[in-house]
C-alpha cells in the first residue's frame, strides 16, 4: 500500500467500520452486501474488458450477455429480495447501464399493473421466460415532459376489431425508449385512443416489434437505435415509426379503460394510477446522486492524498496536494454533500415505505408532500451532483480527463438524471406550486403540517442576526439547530417574495399563468432554498440518531460545514433577509477555514466508510491501496491503440505525404 | 426553413451582417474567413464520416489523414498568414483537434527558437518535410504544473561525448503530450541536466523516438498512447519511458545554455525566455472560450426557438421553450457572456500584440500585468465557459444528450482548457500574487499604472448605495459605467481582504508560505472579483466603438444583462463591501426580467451574428435552417449499431437465453 494513504488512514479519529454500518443501515446490511458483491467478483462469467477499450457494438454486445448472465445467476442463487438484486445488478454494471433495464423497470411492471386477467395469462408468461423481451415507448421526438402532446394515434376500426397505429408526423417518432433499437420484440407504446371519432387521450398499448424467431422487424415498423450519446453507451435507446400497424383488440392495456369490441370507450375509474411509482423513482435518485458523488469523492481525495505537486515550502518535498486550502474548499463541500444526500436518500426511501403503506390502508394524506419534496430533491440533489462531479474530475489535474480516472464516466452515466423522470426545472416548479399553495393556505389562516408547516410561522418570531428589541433569537453559527433555523427562514422569505412576484404580475392583468411564468425565476429560487433547508435539516436530524462519539463528532463537522459552505454560497440572500450580519458572514468564512483543516485529518477514513470496492470503481486515481501510477502505465499499456507498434496510418499517410512535398 | 426560426429572423431589430463584421474585426476579414471556409466545405478530400460513428483507431487514422490533406493544400493554395492558417485549420477540424497539432504549435518553434546555428541547419530541414515529425515531452506522470519536481534525467559522459536519458522511476515517464503516442519520431524532451557530477536544472533534448523509415521505437525507448481520454480521440496523448537512451552531445537545444566537449556547463544569458509565449497561448485560450460558447449558445437558442413544449396557457399550442422565463435566464446571461469573451479576446490579443512590439524594442514594462491578466482571464472565461456548456446542453433537454447535437463534442474538447497551460487554480493565485504585490505597492505610496490603479483610490472616495454625507456617489443599476464602478470596489475590497487574511496570519506568526496557502481561498476570490471587473469593463468600453444604433442598443442590452446577472449570482459580496443596498439588490432582480424579455426579441438574430457555419457546428438541434427532426431522424438511421437489422447479440446471448430458463 502507497505509504501516505497508509499515513491517513492510521491519523484517522474514528472507527471506518462503523461509519459504514452507520451508511448501510446496520452491520447485517453491510455484511450481506458484501456478500453479493464477492459472488460477483469471483465469477468468471463476469470477467470483462474495460469498456473504454471497446466499440460501441462490443460494449452493447457485452452488456446483453452480462444481463443475460445476471438473468440466469439470480435464478440460480435464488436472489430475490429487491434490494440484493438491485446490489447484484450494480456490482455487474459497474458506472454504466443494464442493456435489458427497461424490460425489468417498465415492461414488466407495466404488464402486472395494467393487463386485464385474460391479458395477464398471456403476456406475463411471454414476459417472464423472455420469449417477449419489452420496452416502454413514451417520448417522441418532438414530446418530451409534456404528455398530452405526445402525437402517435391508435384509432379502433369495429370492422376488423383492430386499432391501426401510426405515427403521423416525424416528430411523433417514439425516441428514446432504452432497449428499443435492438433488443426488444415488443414495446409499450403510449398513443392517443381514437374511438367512434372520439378522443380519448392516451393509452398504452401491447405492440410486437420484432418477430420473436427471427428478430426481424415486423412490417409497418420502423426501427433501430437513435445513435451515439454522450454515455449510455451499453443501452440500444431507440426510435419506433409506427405504420399503419394492426393490433388486435385486447392489445389494449385493459385494467382501467376500455374499448368495447363494438368501439364503445369505457373510462377509467380514476386517472392518477402511476403517481406513486413516479414519486418511488424519483426518490430512487435522490439515492444515486448521493452515490455517484461518494464515488466521486471517494476517487478525488484517495488521489489527492498520494498526488506530490508544487511546493508550499520551498526547498521542502512537494506536499500531498490535499494540503492545499483550495484543494480542500473544492473537495470537502462535497463530501459534506455525499453525506448529505446519503442520508436524504435514506430518509426519502423510508418515507415512501411508510407512505406507501399508508396509501395502501387508503390514507392518501402525505402523498402531495413527499410528491412535491421527491420532485424538488431530485432536481436538488442531480444538479448538485452533477456539477460536484465535474469539480472531482478537474480536481484531480490531466489524470481526471484519462477514461482510467472513471470520472468522465461516472459523469456521462450520472448527468441524464438531470432530465429524465422529469426535467430539473420542471421539478423545481412542481415543488414551487406546492410552496406557493401552502403559503397561500397559511396566509388564510389555515394550519399546515408537515416540511411545509414553517410557513405557518409569525415573520416575527424569525431568527435576527442581533438582539433587537422585542426580536427574541440571536443566530449561532456554529449551533446546527439555529443554522437549520436560518435556512428555513430563508426557504420562508423565499416562498414569500416568489408568492409576491405572483401577486404583483396579476396586479398588472396578466393571467394567472403568465404571473406564473412571470414570476418563474423566484419560484424556482424559492423551491431551491426550500430542498436546501430540507437537507440540512434532515442531515442534522440524522446526527441525533449516531451514538459512537467518535463518529458523532466528525459527522458533526461535516455537517457544519455543509450548511456553512451553503451560506456562504448563498450569502446574499441571508443578508438581504436580514437572516445574518455582515460580521457573522465574515466569521462563517473564518469558521469553514477551521472545519476544512479538521475535515483533512479524516478525508480519506470519510470515503473509505463508503466502502465502495475498488472493482466498482474501476478508478486507477481511486484505488484503495494508493498505487495509481503503476497501475496508470497498466492500463494504458493495455489500450487498444497500443495492440500494434506502428499504426496504419504512417503508411497510409504520413510516409506518402514526404514524397508529396 | 423552420417557419419559427424564420419569423425569428424577421422580427430582429439589427443588421445582422454589421454585427458579424464588428466580431470578425472588419467586413474584409468577414469576407476572407468566408473564403477560406467554402475552399474546406467545396474540398471532396475533406469529406469524412462523423467521428462519432467511428471507432477511436479510426479516429485517430482520420485526423491523420486530414493533417497530411492540410499540409498539402495550405502550400497548394499558398495560404500562409498565420490567422488565415488558423481559420482554415478550424474549418477542418470542426469542434476536435489535430493529430499533428503539436509539430506545429511546439515541435517546430522550439527547434526555431532554441536550436543554435549548426543544429538549426541539420534540424529545420528535416522537421519543415516532415522527415522528422515531432512532439514536445515536459509533463511526467507524477509533475504537471511544477517544472522543478520534473525527474527524468540527462546525464553527460565526457567519454563518449553523449548524454545517457533516464525515466528513473514510474512517475517520472512522460505523459500526455499529444502526438506523442504514435505519430512522432521524434521529441523534444525536457530532463533534469546532470553535467561533471553538478545538477543544472531543466534542459530540452532532441530525441529521436522511432526510426525515421520503419517507424519503429528505437532502441530503450518504451513509448505508446495513454489510452482513451474523455475526449482528444484524434490525439494520441502519449508516454515516454527511456530507458539509458544516448544521444549525441549536439542534441541538447544550445542556443542558450551549453555543455561543452568535456561536460563544462554555460549557463543562459536569461531564464525568462518562455514567458512571452505562455502568455500568448493564455490569451489564445480567453478567445476559444468565446469560440466554444457561441457555438453552445448557437445551438441552445436556435433548438430553443424551433423546440415546443408544454403548455404556458391551458388549451393554446405549446410555447417555443424559449418563451418560458426560466430557460431565458439558463441561456441569454449566457448569450451575454459570449459577447463579452469574444471583446476580451480580441484585447487581449491586441494588447499581446502592442506589448510584443514594446518588448522588441526592450520595453518589458506592460509584461507583468498582462502576464497577470492573461493567467486569470483564462482561468476565469474557460471555468465560465466550462460549465455554461453544459447549461447550454442541459437546456436541450434529452436530446442535447445525443451526440447529434454536438454539444457533449464541444464539452469534451473544451474542458481540458481548465487544466493544461496552467491549472485554474494555479493561475488565479498567479494573478492573486500581482493583485497583492500591487495592493501592497499602492499601500506604501507607489502609484500603480494599468488596469490595477484602482487600488490606488481612496476608500473614502467609493460610490455608495445611498447619498451619505461626505460620501459622494450613487449608483445607477441602469448604468453600465456605474455598474463598471461597482465592480472595480468589489475588486478592491476583496484584494484587500485577502492582503488582511496573509496579514493576520503572519501575526499568528505563520511562515509567509503558509500565511499564503491558509489564505488561498480569499486570494482566488479576490482574483476572480478582479476579471469579472476587467470583463464588464472591457464589455463596456467596447460600446465605445460601436457606432451603428440598432447594435449599441442591441449590445448595451447585453452588456448591461451580464453586469447585473453578475451581481446577482454575487450579492452577498456586494451587500457584504456595502456597495449596494436591499432595495437595489431586489430592483436588479426585477430589471433583469426586463432584459430578458429584450433579449428575447433578437436572441436567433444574435446567436446567427456569430456566423458559424453549419458544417463547423456539426448539430442537428443547431442547423441554421431549424429543419431538427428530419435530421435527428436521417443522422440516427446512419449510426453504425443500425447498419444491421438483427444485432448479433440476439442470436448469441437472448435466442439461447430461452431455452436455459
Amino acid at each position: 500500500m502507497n505509504p501516505d494513504i497508509m499515513k491517513e488512514r492510521q491519523n484517522a479519529t474514528f472507527d471506518v467500520e462503523k461509519l459504514t454500518h452507520i451508511l448501510n443501515g446496520g452491520a447485517e446490511k453491510t455484511k450481506r452486501r458484501r456478500e453479493i458483491e464477492s459472488m460477483v467478483m469471483s465469477d468468471p462469467d463476469f470477467r470483462e474488458q474495460d469498456p473504454n477499450f471497446l466499440s460501441r457494438s462490443e460494449r452493447y454486445d457485452q452488456a446483453v450477455r452480462k444481463s443475460a448472465q445476471m438473468i440466469l445467476k439470480l435464478r440460480e442463487y435464488g436472489i430475490a429480495d429487491p434490494e440484493e438484486i438491485y446490489c447484484y445488478k450494480k456490482m455487474v454494471q459497474g458506472h454504466h447501464h443494464e442493456a435489458l433495464g427497461l424490460h425489468f423497470v417498465m415492461f414488466l411492471p407495466t404488464l402486472y399493473s395494467q393487463c386485464d386477467p385474460e391479458q395477464a395469462k398471456k403476456w406475463l408468461p411471454l414476459a417472464e421466460s423472455f420469449q417477449a423481451m419489452g420496452t416502454y415507448a413514451q417520448t417522441e421526438m418532438g414530446h418530451g415532459t409534456h404528455l398530452r402532446g405526445l402525437e402517435t394515434t391508435a384509432t379502433y376500426d369495429p370492422a376488423t376489431q383492430e386499432f391501426v397505429l401510426n405515427s403521423p408526423t416525424i416528430s411523433s417518432i417514439k425516441w428514446w425508449p432504452g432497449g428499443l433499437g435492438k433488443t426488444s420484440n415488443h414495446a409499450i407504446v403510449l398513443a392517443q385512443l381514437y374511438t367512434l371519432g372520439n378522443l380519448h387521450g392516451l393509452h398504452a398499448f401491447i405492440v410486437p416489434i420484432r418477430d420473436m424467431n427471427t428478430h426481424e422487424p415486423l412490417p409497418g415498423i420502423v426501427v433501430g437505435d437513435i445513435g451515439p450519446k454522450f454515455g449510455f453507451n451499453e443501452v440500444d435507446n431507440g426510435f419506433l415509426k409506427l405504420e399503419n400497424v394492426r393490433l388486435p383488440r385486447d392489445n389494449m392495456l385493459m385494467k382501467y379503460a376500455k374499448v368495447e369490441p363494438d368501439g364503445t370507450y369505457v373510462k377509467p375509474p380514476s386517472a392518477k394510477l402511476t403517481y406513486g411509482t413516479m414519486v418511488f423513482i424519483r426518490s430512487l435518485i435522490v439515492g444515486e446522486s448521493a452515490r455517484a458523488l461518494s464515488k466521486s469523492c471517494t476517487i478525488a481525495i484517495r488521489y489527492s492524498s498520494v498526488r506530490h505537486q508544487s511546493e508550499i515550502r520551498p526547498g521542502e518535498p512537494e506536499p500531498q496536494i490535499m494540503d492545499y486550502q483550495t484543494q480542500q474548499y473544492k473537495l470537502f463541500p462535497l463530501l459534506a454533500t455525499a453525506y448529505a444526500f446519503t442520508f436524504v436518500g435514506q430518509y426519502m426511501t423510508e418515507t415512501y415505505q411508510r407512505i406507501s403503506g399508508d396509501i395502501n390502508q387508503g390514507d392518501f394524506s402525505e402523498l402531495p408532500e413527499l410528491h412535491a419534496l421527491s420532485a424538488g430533491l431530485k432536481a436538488f440533489t442531480t444538479w448538485s451532483t452533477n456539477s460536484a462531479i465535474e469539480v472531482c474530475r478537474m480536481s484531480c489535474g490531466g489524470h481526471g480527463y484519462s477514461r482510467s480516472s472513471a470520472l468522465p464516466d461516472i459523469y456521462v452515466e450520472f448527468t441524464p438524471t438531470c432530465t429524465y423522470e422529469g426535467e430539473n426545472t420542471v421539478m423545481m416548479l412542481q415543488t414551487a406550486r406546492y410552496l406557493v399553495k401552502s403559503y397561500r393556505q397559511a396566509k388564510a389562516g389555515q394550519r399546515l403540517s408537515g416540511i411545509v408547516s414553517y410557513l405557518n410561522e409569525d415573520k416575527h418570531q424569525r431568527v435576527q442576526p442581533q438582539p433587537v428589541a422585542a426580536r427574541p433569537t440571536v443566530v449561532d453559527v456554529n449551533d446546527l439547530a439555529s443554522l437549520v433555523e436560518v435556512y428555513k427562514q430563508r426557504a420562508a422569505i423565499l416562498v414569500e417574495l416568489a408568492a409576491k412576484s405572483i401577486q404583483q404580475e396579476l396586479q398588472c392583468r396578466k393571467s394567472q399563468e403568465d404571473a406564473w411564468n412571470n414570476s418563474s425565476i423566484d419560484l424556482v429560487r424559492a423551491s431551491d432554498a426550500h430542498c436546501h433547508y430540507v437537507v440540512v435539516k434532515l442531515f442534522t436530524d440524522k446526527l441525533g440518531e449516531v451514538g459512537d462519539t467518535a463518529i458523532h463528532s466528525v459527522l458533526s463537522t461535516l455537517a457544519l460545514l455543509y450548511a456553512l459552505h451553503g451560506i456562504t454560497k448563498n450569502s446574499g440572500d441571508f443578508l438581504q433577509a436580514g437572516l445574518l450580519s455582515v460580521p457573522q458572514v465574515l466569521q462563517i468564512s473564518v469558521r469553514i477555514k477551521e472545519l476544512l483543516s479538521q475535515v483533512r485529518l479524516n478525508a480519506v477514513a470519510l470515503v473509505d466508510a463508503f466502502d465502495i470496492h475498488d472493482k466498482m470503481l474501476n478508478s486507477v486515481l481511486g484505488r484503495y491501496d494508493g498505487n495509481v501510477y503503476e497501475n496508470m502505465f497498466e492500463w494504458a499499456r493495455r489500450s487498444p491503440l497500443n495492440s500494434t507498434e506502428v499504426h496504419e496510418s504512417f503508411h497510409k499517410y504520413l510516409k506518402p505525404l514526404r514524397s508529396k512535398l
